[in-house]
């Protein structure tokens, strides 16, 4: 834990922020956070900054926040992502949350085991504490949204342009394509969206209804990757490529 | 599992392959190949193809393997690795193996904890285990040879330049610096070295010490990320790279 995420509810009419729980367990145990000291904290959905510890008795954390510095500033890239079985999807919401990653859809998909459903990874409050530890991780306040969709094809028709603004490149890696990430990657200052697919791809159905929905279709190579691995993967090159188009690039070129 | 790898050791005198085993049971129990049909297969360190099953009872598999395919291209990368939690490791090495990645070296840090040494994930046994996971995911062959080194000085004055060839660009994520991997990056056809620090990161003696060896910091933004989210991320982002600087570039840039 890098960063000690504090909630609207822990604060105090005076100002003050009191944890409780696990927030509470691990500054006093791991931490060992006395009296006195500072913590780097920072406000869930607003700034970062330190908390003077006041007090640190089992159970309860009480400190004094003085929040002043923005979070990271955002990666500009949302995920359509077919449910991942549950063990990946442990692995891969936190890395997304410590990634930047605004906007999740876990939609299903044909190659999407129908048993996921009922996995309590996708259980709301299971969710958000995964995403929370990305936070943490990577000292952000952001958390991503997630939404569950159990139904592809009405998603695609029917929400996907409100969920996903049109204006952003709509990014689709699918193993038949040729051209590589760079040739549909995002324009400077646009944002993307991943299309990524189960274990196993996309069936053709689905990455015609992507395509036809504006997902342009780009090769990873011929190496298949399991979706833990993919997913870092594909939002860090997405990543880089949005900064090299960036108009503020002042990077030599080796 | 996309790809059964074949051992030297299965071969018989007739050409034809007897498995036994993990391997075997796979075949019988989750591909259910019946004799006649044909399965994906590679030669550890040699081609891929085809194998025909002759026969498949429990515990072993025979066929008749058609070898004739170049697994995919190496991408040309290198690891220094500060030995990641056990936790972690489990999921870097398959996930390196899968990439491409060729030569991983797996050394001490002031940031590693101790008793990482003791864990059963650095025996040999289990790290060759842990690889071919990621072989058999990628449809890949070539198994990355892994080093484990328990004294860094050591390793970087009087190893480094005998196992990472100095003509390789050396690339150093870390914190301080401020130019991006595009910077640094490898130049058409060279090869890249990344030196990826324990979670915590380097400390400057660490840092120093490869940076007077050749080693460019980079910065991976503000953003602090686990070892096995930041693994995928970095060696995605420096394959991208060698791609771009490729000589044979006929990408359109967006």
């Amino acid at each position: 834990m890098n960063l000690l995420l504090l909630f609207d509810e822990d604060f105090l009419p005076d100002g003050t922020a009191r944890l409780t729980g696990r927030r509470a367990q691990h500054a006093r145990e791991v931490l060992r956070a006395e009296p006195g000291e500072s913590l780097r904290v920072g406000r869930l959905g607003g700034l970062i900054g330190t908390g003077e510890v006041l007090e640190n008795t089992p159970g309860v954390l009480h400190l004094r926040a003085t929040l002043t510095e923005p979070p990271p500033p955002r990666a500009g890239i949302d995920l359509l992502l077919a449910i991942p079985r549950p063990k990946a999807l442990k692995k891969v919401l936190p890395a997304l949350a410590s990634l930047g990653v605004d906007r999740i859809v876990l939609v299903n998909a044909a190659r999407v085991e129908k048993s996921y459903f009922d996995s309590k990874v996708l259980d709301g409050a299971f969710v958000r504490d995964l995403l929370l530890q990305g936070l943490e991780q990577a000292r952000d306040t952001h958390l991503p949204e997630v939404l569950v969709r159990e139904r592809f094809r009405p998603f695609v028709e029917d929400e996907l342009d409100a969920v996903f603004p049109t204006s952003a490149a709509r990014l689709l890696p699918h193993p038949p394509a040729t051209q590589p990430l760079r040739a549909v990657a995002a324009a400077a200052g646009q944002r993307s969206v991943l299309a990524i697919g189960p274990d196993g791809g996309w069936v053709s159905f689905e990455a015609q209804l992507l395509e036809s929905h504006g997902f342009r279709p780009f090769s990873l190579g011929p190496r298949i990757l399991r979706v833990e691995t993919a997913v870092p993967v594909l939002v860090g090159q997405v990543a880089l490529l949005a900064e090299d188009n960036a108009p503020r690039q002042d990077a030599s070129r080796a």
